[in-house]
């Protein structure tokens, strides 16, 4: 039972406070795999209350194709190409698996993180796909909590990868989390911890 | 005598009367693990009669491998690439194979699932590979009925798999379903309950 | 939960009156691999009352090896070498142990079978160990409900075995339960029922 | 450092003071898949201190091959064959091997455990391998802490057989450990968690 409402508080949903505030979309700017937004109160927001992306000297925004993705889904953020026309989800969610392999699954983790109130950033430095913060801490005030690896549910794993997982993790000082993404696009979490003999 | 009946109620093939209309195949295009179809009246029909995929907001629906492959072969999906190049059934599923282990297996029993008029969709969080729903019954209606495990005729297991696999459908409220496919391709399947002392 | 009811009513454990009521202990001997019965009402009880071994013109009880053990495991029976010395339990496993492979295996099963108040005879004919009879019903008057496996938590099987096994019970109209005993002697009971597509 | 602290003191080893004790070794019987030990009191010690085998009513103790294995390799069990032949370890072993597939691996993996101090028990009824007991308790005191799954480094597994067994640990109310044997037959043990969203 102590356990119960342990998992429970993890990785609880949270209301989605930010979208139900109906705010003028922000606008932003495509080039290659990286998005730009415009120097607005509501773009430097994305940033300094949630952390998307990062802050420009000139108070632009320089957002990650993933969180694009994820700001213009929630109807926060409209994309633009080189010739000011829009593109919208679905355009750009083709442009980005045509440029990452294994995107859908990347982004199905990380939509659902975002969606409980976590802030979720890349881990690549720390040989990841994202790491994430516990729950009311941004980046900088305190360390990651977890490095999570998205996974399709129709893909295996070998147990050397599994073991490198939980190294990289060990010597990050995050905790494992595997996020399962199935064919419906939700996912299944399960934190891993090595036990050292 | 009535135990005859019982069975042959319980898995029986139904006309493919949907296949008999010879509608318009959808198109949809591949990337990576998912193929998302034209936005049009027959793509959402796949949705909306079948629960094939997941809807999407701009009308399109959402298809997995297994589910995109299923209704390739029967003709009600044409598969492109992103150069707008057609993928043929057979080369889908030789896609499928190097994405997926196990994948031929799978698809026999999805194939078959699905041939006898059952909505069958993933199970991965209820820890098996599909779940059944009764004849009938849409996801979101009812629970499902069963699990299905698709194992091949060639393997073996343990008793410790075979107990774990009871655990896993009693846990969900769940029947347990082998699906044992032979090398023709054809499924057997066997339902297996728990008995408690 | 109309499911676990339905559970729990069919292998339920009965409390083993005939066992309490510390009748005098049939005297029987050993002769390789079956067991004789003195001539007595006590004896014949064991066959009229709950079917052990078969009834022989003079009024004596012809016990199979596994019968003989159980009785003798309840102190209901005491076993005789023909020099008229008395063969113990251990002693009377070990032999049975050295004349049948998988002897402790099945003995578990039947021993549990037994004490939940179930007649459980060989069901060799059958192509299987043991068939076991419904509740209340006695071989002649019913057909015996299941055939039943008794199988080793350590071992393994093919799904050609599997589906062999379900054949028998199948074609001897019968319901399949595999029991599989645990090195702690427990058993755990799988029904499991042939669906024909 | 709080963490590492908690995880050291998980699964620790332990001075294996039994065996150094030197005390005269535990003859016992090989019969099939069962071993049986004489009657003594370094015999019952095997169950009253440790929880090995079962204690039957006649004061000898009823092994399981790995458990007899175990103690063998110990030097604290000598075991006989029906002809009072001494089976060797390595003969154990060796006819272990061929009763039970993966028997390696599992034995692995409950020497490991055993020799941490921990008592190990079949988990078959829970659809596990093994049960483990927490530091100091012994099975009917409590519930078993962790249910294990030994596997072999070289192996794999799809997401479907990692999600079924974190239900099955779930819903027996344990831990789930990963026991991963390599090579050499060291053991790394990973606890998983499925976090509930």
């Amino acid at each position: 039972m102590a356990k119960k409402k342990e998992e429970s508080e993890v990785l609880p949903r949270k209301e989605d406070k930010e979208a139900k505030e109906h705010k003028e979309p922000v606008k932003a700017t495509f080039s290659n795999e990286r998005v730009l937004t415009e120097s607005s109160d509501n773009a430097r927001e994305f940033y300094n209350q949630s952390r998307y992306g990062e802050l420009l000297d000139g108070g632009r925004v320089h957002l990650s194709l993933i969180e694009a993705l994820y700001l213009a889904e929630k109807k926060r953020l409209i994309v633009y190409d080189s010739r000011n026309k829009e593109i919208d989800f679905e355009k750009l969610l083709n442009k980005s698996k045509k440029i990452e392999p294994n995107f859908w699954v990347r982004y199905c983790v990380y939509k659902d993180i975002r969606n409980r109130g976590y802030i979720i950033k890349t881990a690549l430095k720390f040989g990841a796909d994202f790491r994430i913060y516990d729950r009311g801490v941004k980046p900088g005030e305190d360390h990651a909590r977890w490095v999570v690896f998205p996974v399709h549910e129709g893909s295996s794993l070998t147990w050397y990868e599994f073991s490198a997982k939980n190294r990289v993790a060990h010597s990050t000082k995050k905790r494992l989390l595997i996020g399962c993404v199935d064919d419906e696009g939700d996912c299944t979490y399960w934190e891993v911890r090595w036990l050292r003999p």
